[in-house]
């Protein structure tokens, strides 16, 4: 007999989660630009733990004990801060084994809200395939999450909740009675043919030009550039790629 | 010097509203699957005035006051009601000139929240053409409420708010940098060569279905069946279209 399929869904704001929330999901949090981006260039390049924290005071006491410190404001990187959110920072000379707190509102909010789940991992257009197969081979719903921008639709977010939400349906290991499902995936295949025209159209492009930050977006849409798969354990996200597992085991 | 543009934004559940609200906002309602279709029709048929409410037990008392009542729970008409949900059952026969009540959960729940502002009109394809010359003619910003379903992001509510959203924009009257727009315009785009094809894939549908409820879906897709626009003042729905205006004074 055919195994019974597992249950996809999407989550376009944080708003909606509670509609979503089951503590057998697998989360998927995704913040293109450029939270969830930057994590996953962040632990490619070697970085050994990354600690979310939201608010800038506690980046500030994290790094008085001595963590490197990525946290920035309304587009300024802060003073006691080692760099910015921009995933162009995390250059492997920099933070190769080292363990980094990065300040994150919406995107560490999501990890939070998901934290009861059966797993919370990182989603970006840098790790879609690696992690496309490792959802495929869990055997578990999964919900992709949009961290979104202050609880609105965020267009970026939501086509690549299609890209991932398509790949996953493909397997014919999911099924979907989601309309978030339908909306994403038909949204995605109208952008695929030009994604970086599509995401001139998003409000976040607009966001991070404004304050010269929009130079990352074209590298935070090329996919497979990694095969990292972090995930968020006590306390802090981690690489659980099955690459890592084998080299611990 | 040519007049500012006014806002326009696409809210897509009534958990996302507060994001949106704003005072001096014209909100449209929107629940095409059914019951802003419904309220459309049964105005159009001359029911004088329609009182929403939320509850079944808010029904059967208005009931008791000798109102006329429209109210199913799970696809049953209710022993108390006169008849169900469905636009069919408003007949010009049944329903000219009187008074009745109409019990929508999400409906009636978008109906009072969004009663702080400018005004409050009902949206549905039978009066797209008339509500968006209205709105045009208004000279303030716009939001275009999904009611959705418990919450849950709805692909055909959507869809109609980028129909309506693309007339309001073609006017130029309106500028917009909310993704939810952008969105629903791009989805309507995609659906509307084949609007009754493309909801089939709604959950909505199948909900619908399952009761056997499905009929009306192509009456609801049917653009400019009627004129009128039906606005929420002093508790309940009334026709406030220009020919209805001309006609009192």
């Amino acid at each position: 007999m055919e195994n019974p399929k597992n249950r996809l869904e999407v989550c376009l704001s944080p708003a909606l989660y509670s509609k979503h929330a089951d503590d057998s999901n697998l989360v998927v949090i995704v913040d293109i630009l450029r939270a969830t981006s930057s994590i996953c260039a962040a632990i490619h390049n070697g970085v050994k733990r990354i600690i979310p924290v939201s608010t800038v005071e506690e980046a500030r006491e994290m790094k008085t004990m001595g963590y490197m410190v990525a946290s920035e404001r309304d587009g300024y990187v802060l003073d006691f801060a080692d760099f910015g959110n921009s995933p162009f920072n995390f250059t492997p000379e920099l933070v190769q084994g080292r363990e980094i707190v990065y300040s994150t509102t919406n995107g560490t909010r999501c990890i939070h809200m998901a934290s009861h789940s059966k797993a919370v991992v990182i989603g970006s257009f840098l790790n879609i395939s690696a992690l496309a197969e490792w959802l495929i081979g869990q055997d578990a719903p999964v919900l992709i999450f949009c961290a979104s921008w202050k609880d609105r639709f965020s267009l970026e977010d939501t086509v690549y909740a299609g890209a991932l939400a398509e790949r996953l349906l493909k397997s014919e290991k999911f099924e979907s009675i989601c309309d978030a499902v339908t909306a994403s995936i038909d949204l995605w295949h109208l952008a695929k043919t030009d994604l970086f025209g599509y995401i001139q159209k998003a409000a976040q492009k607009g966001r991070l030009a404004s304050k010269g930050l929009d130079d990352c977006i074209a590298y935070c849409l090329i996919p497979d550039q990694t095969s990292v798969i972090p995930a968020f354990r006590d306390g802090s996200l981690v690489d659980i790629s099955p690459q890592v597992q084998s080299v611990r085991q």
